[in-house]
């Protein structure tokens, strides 16, 4: 009999080549079908909510596979975390529904973007977030977020990807944002973003942006103009990958 | 004019092969000399309040070295930050009296380690913790913890070092410890300890002996009879180096 699992994952994707199986790179995907293949002796591909870049983590990523294998779930968990490298940690596996899939079924995603603000980042911290020290307009950085609530076209933040589109159908670029804003925690800036879904360097791209508007570059009303031109030339760079966490996937 | 200066540093010592310089591998004191030399064009060797070995870490180590550069001491800090990887942090720095010598001149030094109980440990914690998801009678290490407080002779918590004594003197293993305690912080159970010096592997020693508490291997009144023994065979393995911080030294 084969079952369906719901795998939630949390990475330090530091060392990691990102999500997905490469050839010759160390990834979450690769190790943890490395892990499962030990385990039961099944070789395959477990599917994630969505790659994750190089160096950005999760707190909560979410997984799914299909095994024959009769160990009981909660055996499974505590197989995973033995086997997998301690910055990769099942923490909680499920059976899921036959036609479960990790990407397909999900519904919404939450994000968060850790920036840090004193101007000596801690050694302990610094890989887990993105260390920018210097004057930042936090309120209007906090207006501008507000822009990207709702259902928009977000070609201008979307990474180009020349495979994408190629035979001619224009890819669909539209996703809707439900909640989009930043937080102070302590020396923690963090921006917190929940949508139906997310474009490649989307989350990174309005990071960068925000900034810009952070340092006065570019107005927070800006937003509108800057998402209505789909053109990634116009708005700000990709902020780096430490500072991002795949938050939560919901179903 | 030679200026001394006093600085404080914080590192992640996981990827280091402890304090030292040594020869073909990344060291704290090897990274602090090369800073010195890019920003200063002055080749030194800073000296540190102590050892620490590969994979400990430091809350608050504190390095002295002297310089011709008339660097102001505040510009000296920001370029160590921004010359130092960002494992290696400058946390503070102040000129010192040309006497001041970071080990000679030490009084007390404080030392934390850090074991996480919870049974997953996130990916986030793991370089900084020992985790140890086990069982441990918690009162039972705190009672063993006590015991060690006070002047004793800990040859029995001192790594066996074969160059040692090798010129037929004893080398002086007396120590005086001012406070030795367990505390919980949520899922970190963390001893805490504070004394006028510590031998090589001393506080992981003492760590793995109290695990043994713990574990009702041995009895927390059998601390006297094992320091009175001066034997390193009769006390419990090196406790892993992950969760050892060196906290605070003072003048």
């Amino acid at each position: 009999m084969v079952r369906n699992y719901k795998l939630t994952l949390a990475y330090d994707g530091t060392e990691f080549a990102g999500w997905q199986v490469q050839p010759q790179h160390s990834t979450i995907q690769g190790a943890l079908a490395d892990a499962i293949a030990r385990i039961t002796g099944e070789r395959l591909l477990p599917q994630g909510s969505g790659r994750t870049d190089a160096g950005v983590h999760a707190l909560a990523q979410v997984a799914s596979f299909a095994i024959e294998s009769p160990i009981p779930a909660e055996n499974l968990l505590v197989a995973l975390n033995h086997t997998l490298p301690a910055s990769i940690r099942a923490i909680r596996i499920e059976e899921a529904a036959p036609d479960f899939h990790a990407r397909h079924s999900a519904k919404a995603k939450s994000y968060e973007y850790r920036i840090f603000r004193a101007s000596i980042c801690p050694p302990f911290v610094a890989r887990y977030v993105h260390h920018h020290p210097f004057p930042l307009d936090e309120d209007a950085m906090l207006r501008a977020a507000c822009f990207v609530i709702g259902k928009h076209d977000f070609t201008s933040f979307a990474a180009v990807d020349p495979e994408r589109g190629k035979d001619g159908e224009e890819p669909d670029n539209m996703r809707t944002i439900y909640s989009s804003e930043w937080q102070r925690e302590g020396d923690l800036l963090i921006y917190r973003v929940r949508g139906n879904g997310f474009l490649h360097h989307m989350v990174r791209n309005l990071v960068g942006t925000f900034l810009l508007v952070g340092k006065a570059s570019i107005k927070p009303d800006c937003i509108p103009a800057l998402l209505a031109a789909r053109s990634r030339s116009e708005t700000g760079p990709t902020a780096p990958a430490s500072g991002l966490f795949l938050a939560s996937v919901e179903y």
